[in-house]
């Protein structure tokens, strides 16, 4: 007989056995994505030991610019320091723990705590504290720093002291696809925060897959193809024409990469190492230029010195949390910042050059139309899911082929769970 | 000396203590109308091995047509099938289990999930599913069926495996009473879901009584007794005047059913069985006819074939979640489907013949009026009974005589919870 | 291998080992700002076993006049009986738990329980309850009540059955600095409730210290001095004119108390008796009579029998959750009432002489600006340092000397814990 009842889900998981029952190409049991202890155990042992992208430098032109950034209670402040080095801490005071700028984003001199007036230099160190004794030594009370990467003009941050050290050859990897692009001299045209009722990992695994492109999101395939992820034998009989269409434009787009030099071949490790990912530059449906409804460019402005709007999108996925779209005329990043086992921060950042006019060069309405209409789409999908996959009667079922990428996903997190239940 | 600090009271009770340590003759101790992890138990352990009320058959009056419920985390469709006979199923996806139907009620000829478009025919097969290999069974993903029962119209469902074997016993008692009102032959003059802040087992407890009637319901105790409950000889003197109008009435309605041959008598087994329940006809004060201020009949169209307006009400009482009052003139069903440990869904549902003409045999704000202010003046006692149990200051009082059926209610929950504990 | 991940933090945690692990000159750790399970501890070990202060009398004033106030998940009814004795109660009746009452004040004959009409005596006893039977007895089933202490027209009240033995020691020290000001001859001005989102105790805490006062609260420091428990060597240099004004001051305060025989020297007992307090009379700044930006007078009327509006302020502090300012004019009280770990009811009243008269007299809007502006400052600072403390990168810092009561204050605080720990 139990006479124990065990709480909400939240209180005590086996996770280790958790994992090991997880059946290979299916979906995470229930409480993967509803129980607050995974959560914390996602944010601790997994979010909190990989790279996370959180910013573009287009968000830190000028020294003393900064912008916040939350993942579960952590909150970090990057911050492009005096010497103009791109920096981040944590967000907390040294002195009684204050959360010291609240704004998302902005730009300081020293980042000064409002509480007690507690100053602290761009670079973290401390430099004003009152009322302390004299054998109070400041150089104990810089803010904590936090880990910090910039790869050809994206931020990525990791929280732990020991970062994954496969970072640097992933870089190198992705950099010569993304430079052409130069987005160092790129500006924010707009910024949208979304709140999506859901687990974190259901939004990155609603991003790996192309399945439910066609019948979810008519704005994003008038130029992306629908047949993303699909094996080449297991294209749906009504996807051919889009298909035909797709390896038209492949060839085509593979001419234009040879003779500018750029590459343009899919490079994807997305599940065995830490710092998983996927490279390729694909092309685009209709127009072929940009994400828009008619395929034309949003911007007349291209980005770098790029000679052609018809170069397709280059689109990277970095694991956990983030993807990208580099097209000529502007860029497009998504950042995945979990707040609680059933909600999830999306930011999205549209990029165009830094001397494109608004108003004159682009619409930022025409610039992000595709995309806010693509997210709000996924939103309720991901709702959904989170609804669907808290009853008792959620039964994972099987992945189709083209959702290899989920399956890339899931099997990468519990790997990295593992690690986290090793440590 | 305690080095551990228990949490919230959410994270391990000892349920079988706390089940032993029930006084009897008074309510339930305060964990069990606030505590998560026993909310976990109730749902788990007693609503879902129990037959469930959730609709009437007159919103599913052609195929197609579909309602969802959700207990708990729980969420379940409803649905005339094709062959027009009703069915549930788990509103789950059987691919990555997103919520399929997300509306409260609707119609549809293939049940058809939004997000990867997996389709399931009214009766749950699973009709077609994209991108799947050759070997890929559609037998073995059908929707997840959920046991239903229909009894004169009412729907119920149970959600374990192995529903409760006395409901036909139940059915065949009750069955006979309903007759009369052809509930088949009704359609829905009005449905209100009302979110009662308090636990569903004080939402049930204070239906069992009108200990509270008197002072607490105006507009009831125009046509409900105010005697309902108290033994003969325990009357209080001020309420003799009503009693002696309530013997007369009684009389008289007797008199009417023996004449039509119609079951009136009390049947009342509300501990001894899984599948308790209670029915009874009994006079209506005031004019006798219908729950309206006056008492008379609030839809000019009586139900079925019915002769004549003055037939008392109807009441059932089905456990754990239901109670329904039938009038000549109308039904109004009540079921309540909790949310969390401190938060209920009360749904009323008043029917009226198919034929009855709105504006012009019933007007809905007249026809509704008794019961939408009784279950304002309801929600506000549960808020505040919700509140007081939850003090620690709280202690278990003496039930008056006239809350029998609440002690009856109390310690049938307790037997559910004991088998659930031997499980 | 670890294979169980513990919770939220809001399961279990080793309390001892928390208090234990404090190190002395910082704050607390993480948890006792952000656990659920410590908030319990407080509530059921702290603030249940030490005295609260909840109410004046001038709120209640005639025989019927109560309010309820709110301590995490307890409700306590104080009532002045007809009698005139003022009492309190659970907010709980004895039937089946009801709240009884759910206003935040008015006035009452009996206390009745809107669900079955139990009534109540205003001394808590049990008049009458309907349907019971022969046997039962009324006496058994009176309202429960709450100890009470009134010391100079300040109410304080203790949840325990066996509340701390040492305040009428605490009493018969502060009354004497209390009685110029004759409370009981006052009325209430206005009272706001301000729910700030942090834990009670950095809300206590951030009382404790006028550190932050310089930089934080512009209306305040008009005359209040920032110099506020600066040790007179660690006067920063910037503060030292500051500093002179208050000596001057202190000195004309000084000879205006002793000419009238009033109390007016620190005294100062805020860690080693459970009943902590500092009492202090303090010259104001600015002209040296109100809180207000120029230090005048806000009303008209003094208080009591005071022939001087230049009295400086007279300052309480009272452990666990309240302080306190009387002037010349009128009285600011402070109540602080935890409502979860992250959230905390503060009640402030303004007191002002029973014959003044609102708008010939005082203004409301005048009385009461420099401490809504500062608690709305506080609100913020306090919300900043939940925030930040909830952070894994929290590390306490060190407290500045000025900060030596916010140490006291913490220290009581883990003593009492162990006290609870230990019981």
């Amino acid at each position: 007989m139990t006479t124990t009842v065990p709480a909400t889900g939240a209180d005590r998981l086996d996770l280790a056995a958790l994992v090991a029952a997880r059946e290979p190409g299916r979906p995470l049991a229930s409480p993967f994505y509803t129980s607050p202890a995974v959560f914390d155990a996602d944010v601790a042992g997994v979010l909190a030991h990989t790279w996370l992208f959180v910013a573009t430098e287009a968000e830190l032109r000028e020294p003393g610019d900064f912008l916040t950034v939350e993942v579960g209670s952590w909150s970090v402040i990057v911050v492009r320091d005096d010497d103009e080095v791109v920096r981040a801490f944590h967000n907390v005071c040294r002195h009684r723990g204050a959360r010291i700028l609240d704004e998302r984003a902005g730009s300081v001199g020293n980042i000064v705590c409002g509480y007690h007036r507690w100053t602290y230099a761009s670079d973290g160190s401390l430099l004003h504290a009152g009322d302390q004794p004299a054998g109070f030594d400041k150089s104990c009370f810089g803010l904590r720093s936090v880990h910090l990467r910039v790869v050809a003009g994206l931020v990525f941050v990791c929280l732990a002291p020991e970062p994954p050290t496969d970072f640097d050859e992933v870089a190198a990897v992705v950099a010569p696809y993304l430079l052409p692009h130069q987005l160092h001299r790129t500006k924010v045209a707009a910024q949208v925060d979304l709140v999506e009722e859901a687990n974190w990992k259901l939004v990155m695994e609603n991003n790996r897959e192309c399945y439910h492109c066609e019948g979810g999101h008519p704005e994003l395939i008038c130029t992306f193809f629908p047949t993303y992820g699909y094996a080449e034998d297991a294209i749906p009989a009504r996807l051919r024409p889009a298909h035909e269409r797709y390896l038209r434009a492949e060839a085509e787009l593979e001419r234009a990469c040879e003779e500018r030099g750029m590459p343009y071949r899919a490079v994807e490790d997305l599940q065995d190492r830490v710092s998983a990912f996927r490279v390729q530059r694909e092309a685009l449906d209709g127009a072929g230029e940009s994400y828009t409804l008619d395929g034309r460019s949003a911007s007349r402005r291209l980005l770098g010195d790029l000679d052609s709007p018809r170069l397709g999108r280059l689109s990277l996925h970095t694991q956990p949390n983030a993807w990208f779209h580099f097209l000529a005329d502007h860029a497009v990043t998504f950042s995945v910042l979990p707040i609680s086992a059933d909600r999830t921060l999306v930011r999205t950042t549209w990029l165009v050059h830094e001397d494109a006019e608004e108003g004159v060069d682009y619409d930022v309405e025409h610039l992000t139309h595709v995309w806010r209409e693509t997210n709000e789409q996924d939103s309720a999908f991901c709702a959904r899911a989170q609804q669907g996959v808290s009853s008792p009667a959620y039964l994972p079922g099987p992945y189709a082929a083209s959702e290899y990428q989920v399956d890339a996903f899931t099997s990468w997190y519990l790997d990295r769970t593992k690690e986290h239940l090793a440590r």
